[in-house]
């Protein structure tokens, strides 16, 4: 299934002497998926809970949201693709071992009843307006393409659960520890509670990667679910926390104006610059219990 | 040309108590780039420098090394673009202000003897290899792409100067100050001093847009020369800094496996991890001249 670190040799430096020694690397791959044996995204991602990653990214794009609408998915090489894995049988590493030797390319097949949305046919991207790019008709484009609104999702907590999202990721994040250089995305219940943590070097893969895992779990929408992660809150991760239909989104780093603007759209609680015991509130503030 | 910064409301909440304020966001829009007319990428950038950010774009994909490569540059609506705007010609923002009112797509043409490779037919990424996705693969596909080799730059500088490439960059972060949340990227000359600068949510833009100032000002090969980012160093990143002959990275985080291998394998430099008087050497450490 890949490497998820590897080892490299390193001059460490430190003031105007060097010595030798080796250091742990967080592995980075491309990924290919492909529906039904036509590409429509590569990304460099690393390696691991690939069909999450496939799974949350189709989620993310807007083309599924319950497991049983993906009929199968499998790795493939260039051409030939291995044995059929369904996704919701028995998926077995060794069958899947024994057939070919990249685990790079990902192939999905689709249920009947479920298509890609036209903007696969040529290009890559989820910009979907025809009347050309702008923030707006993105923002307009993601809430076209929504399949649940999370506007109405009464959901509440304390400023002390916000606070304890990043500190528990963290906590979570063994890769990060080895490497110091992963990102990470947490899912969690109300409460705080942790249900799924992935790492990656992209951080839109470690969210496709836990939406993915909620999907094929058949989770969807999040309704009541908190989503952390632990860097800065994009455009592009506002968005797939909508698609999963998940209200909050707590990130350590600071959004983006279009992420804020998104978040504000859709009905979101976005909080941003979560660390100790303070974070700032850019929309949804109905969420937090706090003091004010 | 957009804004670069925006003002929002915030509740900015610490222990229990929550107060309203405002806070400064980093802008973040969609640029469409074009080529004849044709959609090639979509990438969410900060606005500003954009003809910088689609000249380093391509310089990134092995499009163009020198500025006379593109015939002309301009902003456009969805079918129709506005007046032609030379890439070394006179260029003004008040004239492209008149034509329209986005500035969210950005059309290209080339010269004549520069054409767009075979991948931007079907596909938006650099992976071109045909026989399956892997890391190998892409690795041996930026090197057919690429114009010049950095493997033979004679450039050594001292730990010293290493480590005060971030710390330049850093106190030159406008945004950054302002908003606590964007990527940056330095050109510097092999003393240490500083070319260019530019910042942006998305840490490969920020690379474009140095690179495409180079580029511009025909200025590729950049031997000689440093190139200094402020989050960690991925393939992408290293891919972009050969492309421009640059022969040294140096990231602040840490770098990824297949970054590593890239830059190894191109006889670049490569340096993570540096903060304060230490940094991490992962390849081409015979242009530090360290106490080793």
């Amino acid at each position: 299934m890949g490497r998820v670190t590897t080892r490299e040799a390193v001059l460490k430096l430190g003031g105007d002497a060097g010595r030798r020694s080796r250091d742990t690397l967080a592995a980075e791959e491309p990924l290919e998926i492909r529906v039904a044996g036509k590409q429509i995204a590569v990304t460099m991602r690393t390696p691991g809970d690939d069909f999450d990653l496939v799974a949350g990214y189709l989620v993310g794009e807007g083309v599924i949201r319950e497991a049983h609408q993906i009929a199968r998915m499998r790795f493939c090489g260039d051409s030939a693709c291995s044995g059929p894995v369904g996704l919701g049988g028995e998926w077995s590493p060794d069958r899947i071992e024994a057939a070919h030797d990249t685990y790079n390319i990902v192939d999905v097949d689709l249920a009947p009843g479920t298509a890609l949305p036209l903007w696969s046919l040529n290009r890559n991207t989820y910009t979907t307006s025809a009347c050309g790019v702008c923030g707006k008709s993105s923002i307009e484009a993601v809430r076209a393409n929504a399949h649940w609104s999370v506007e109405t999702d009464p959901v509440q907590i304390t400023p002390q659960i916000l606070y304890s999202l990043p500190q528990t990721l963290r906590a979570s994040q063994k890769l990060f520890s080895k490497t110091g250089g992963l990102h990470a995305a947490g899912l969690f219940a109300s409460d705080g509670t942790l249900l799924c943590v992935r790492e990656d070097v992209g951080r839109h893969n470690a969210v496709d990667k836990v939406i993915g895992w909620a999907v094929r779990d058949d989770r969807l929408p999040l309704r009541g679910h908190l989503l952390a992660v632990s860097g800065r809150a994009s455009f592009e991760l506002v968005q797939k926390t909508a698609a999963a239909g998940i209200p909050l989104l707590a990130a350590v780093s600071a959004p983006s104006s279009l992420a804020v603007e998104l978040a504000r759209e859709s009905g979101m609680t976005l909080a941003g610059f979560v660390r100790g015991e303070s974070a700032n509130v850019y929309c949804g503030v109905e969420r937090i219990a706090s003091g004010e």
